[in-house]
């Protein structure tokens, strides 16, 4: 194991805290993956720390402060020092890009951001790394979580915007002061960004077009249910045969759309070029620890410096025995005391039925039954067993069911 | 500009044909991305070329012969004599992966292979780099795009398994002998990769249990219709408390499910674990040209060495004046010609109208109307005239639409 390496930290909120403690707990992990093992060399509040003595002590910085001011200058520094940086900071990377861009390559070193659009999808990584030459002819999607909640729940409820609003404060999903949100000039700003990747152009936050849904009316969504369609806010950025568009604005979609199941605080974002057809990758679009995870992705390839070459560090045993829903289906002679028997059979092998249905007479009666979550060697047991019994008119047959809650 | 970068390509089947052309077409993105610019420095086909030339004449050896035999010994050799590779073999690597990733690590090269799982969707990257710190819960999806066509053929149409998978291969989703993908082993190969990738333990393809989609009925599907589910070959990859479990499986998915919307040839692909929540990428999961542009990503990703400091490398204009559809909100008053009036100012804007519905009366009368796809400014002309026609009862409301057919 070589020295460790150091991390300074600016900016200990939500995001610099979850990192912080993020990093603690995947010190072995980082350590295993890249053969360094990270540690805080200092933190820096707004209020306590000494920027110049924790640059001086890290390899590398993340920067979590957010704003742009003293933050443009504490980045500046930072790659000054040649430090490579870590940040989740739209606002800078939208309003100042040209220029940090510009001093990292002149440096020599990364300026990673994963975690400024979109929060845990990798979805920068993509477009620069997977698809960086790909000829991209549109990058869109969700890219406020906010937005797609209110909209969601204003769908979902018939609430009007206000209600939504004040809704979405108490739970948490809107900041006290939510108009960089409903207005779009916070999906305008990572637009800006996803648009400068994708097209390898310089794109100015003044060059994003953006329409908020602070309008948008309890009647137009009732017209939207009644057709099936999903109203989302959208950021698109476009080739054209003249140059690119990037917009922000609110957008019925149609059934059958990508984007259109994409529901409360997720994100999603489609990449589309001739030669992948489309992409789409969807999760969690802020939250403290999400977003402290999109970070560490970035510091561990910092660290890693090259791509890593794959290697298994564990040995764990395989567990074949897992626990599972299940659907079965019996062909059955139509009598009474069937059902009996084959409660019977389940409930001696301890699965529990969470449904049945009776279908079709006489020589096409069945027994369509849907099991609560078990262990699968029980219900595969109770199956075998009541595949011998002398009513049963061909083989048992079983499919696993998945039910899910999301958000 | 240095040295061009050589790449020996051993393979010119479906992917290595496009691949050769898409290197062709993609070199000037290349090189502007990398700084070198890549040429083929030979092919190796079952019939023609000599292994041996071309691997002394190469920077990077991308294979795609698939198979296990004489390719095994191929990437071998290339390892041996210090060449990373780009591979989009999964049966290699399910079978071989112990051997080929030790021997990439003592050689000190890179072993890539994105298009072995999942086609062109970024997962082999994501769980490898975004998320290769990560303790990761699940990994799990649909990675096989031929089942997946025919269990959404299936559902759709109400046809018998045999009948789907002949239409399946008339249209080019399955293979003349379809055995390993629809018994479920195609799957299994890639979900050995996916589970020795997200939990860093060896897995070999005899650890992972699969079932296939053989025994499925249309019964079942009707079934699963009327209650909203649809059903899906899975591939599960999971953490339990003594180990890890590997399967593949058909399986229900309640509406709501992120992977339950997956129709048609798509693959899709979903990671959880405590601090992402969960994240989902869909896309093609095969084509000549899709997979050739995962290869192509990988074979960027090795010329870089480093992750790439972001550059702009054109001026691109902002196109301001875009193609859209709209939805229009009129609330007007209850008499007649207004709608005469509204197609008026509409036709002599060149906007067109796709539907129309009168709404309510008296002093709640509407007109809802969505329009043909057409130029923003004309439409945005035509608001501006129809909001000051006095029959207007407020400023008329108007949000995009997006319409479009996915497979």
């Amino acid at each position: 194991m070589s020295e460790p390496i150091r991390i300074g930290l600016l900016g200990r909120g939500t995001v610099g805290g979850a990192f912080a403690e993020l990093l603690a707990d995947r010190a072995d992990a980082v350590a295993a993956a890249t053969g360094r093992r990270p540690e805080l060399a200092g933190t820096l509040t707004r209020s306590a720390g000494d920027f110049e003595e924790i640059l001086a002590d890290s390899d590398i910085v993340v920067e979590l402060l957010g704003g742009t001011d003293p933050t443009r200058e504490y980045v500046v520094r930072a790659l000054e020092a040649k430090k490579p940086i870590v940040t989740a900071n739209k606002q800078l990377l939208a309003r100042h890009g040209d220029e940090l861009f510009a001093r990292a390559r002149e440096a020599g070193v990364q300026l990673r951001f994963e975690a400024a659009v979109a929060g845990v999808i990798p979805v920068i990584r993509v477009v620069q790394e997977s698809f960086g030459v790909t000829e991209i002819a549109k990058v869109f999607g969700i890219v406020n979580g906010t937005t797609n909640f209110i909209l969601s729940e204003m769908a979902a409820t018939g609430a009007a915007y206000e209600a939504t609003l004040q809704r979405a404060q108490e739970l948490g999903y809107a900041e006290a002061d939510p108009t960089e949100d409903v207005n779009g000039a916070d999906a305008a700003a990572k637009m800006a960004i996803l648009a400068r990747l994708a097209f390898h152009t310089p794109v100015a936050l003044e060059q994003v077009a953006y329409e908020g849904i602070e309008r948008v009316q309890p009647d137009d969504l009732a017209y939207a249910k009644e057709l099936g369609l999903s109203l989302k806010l959208l950021g698109v950025a476009e080739r054209h045969p003249d140059g690119i568009s990037v917009r922000v604005f609110p957008c019925f979609l149609y059934p059958g759309h990508p984007l259109a199941p994409v529901e409360g605080p997720f994100n999603a974002v489609m990449v589309e070029a001739p030669s992948i057809t489309e992409v789409t990758m969807s999760g969690p679009g802020a939250g403290g620890i999400q977003t402290a995870s999109a970070v560490l992705g970035d510091v561990v390839s910092i660290i890693s410096g090259e791509a890593p070459v794959h290697e298994t560090r564990v040995e764990l045993p395989i567990v074949s025995d897992v626990s599972s829903s299940f659907y079965l289906h019996l062909e059955v002679a139509d009598r009474p005391g069937v059902l009996a028997q084959v409660a019977e059979v389940l409930g001696r092998n301890e699965v529990s039925v969470k449904s049945v249905v009776q279908r079709g007479m006489g020589d096409d009666a069945r027994l369509v039954m849907v099991m609560h979550e078990g262990l699968e060697s029980s219900f595969r047991r109770a199956v075998e067993e009541i595949a011998t019994l002398e009513f049963m008119r061909s083989e048992p047959r079983s499919i696993r069911v998945i039910e899910e809650e999301f958000v």
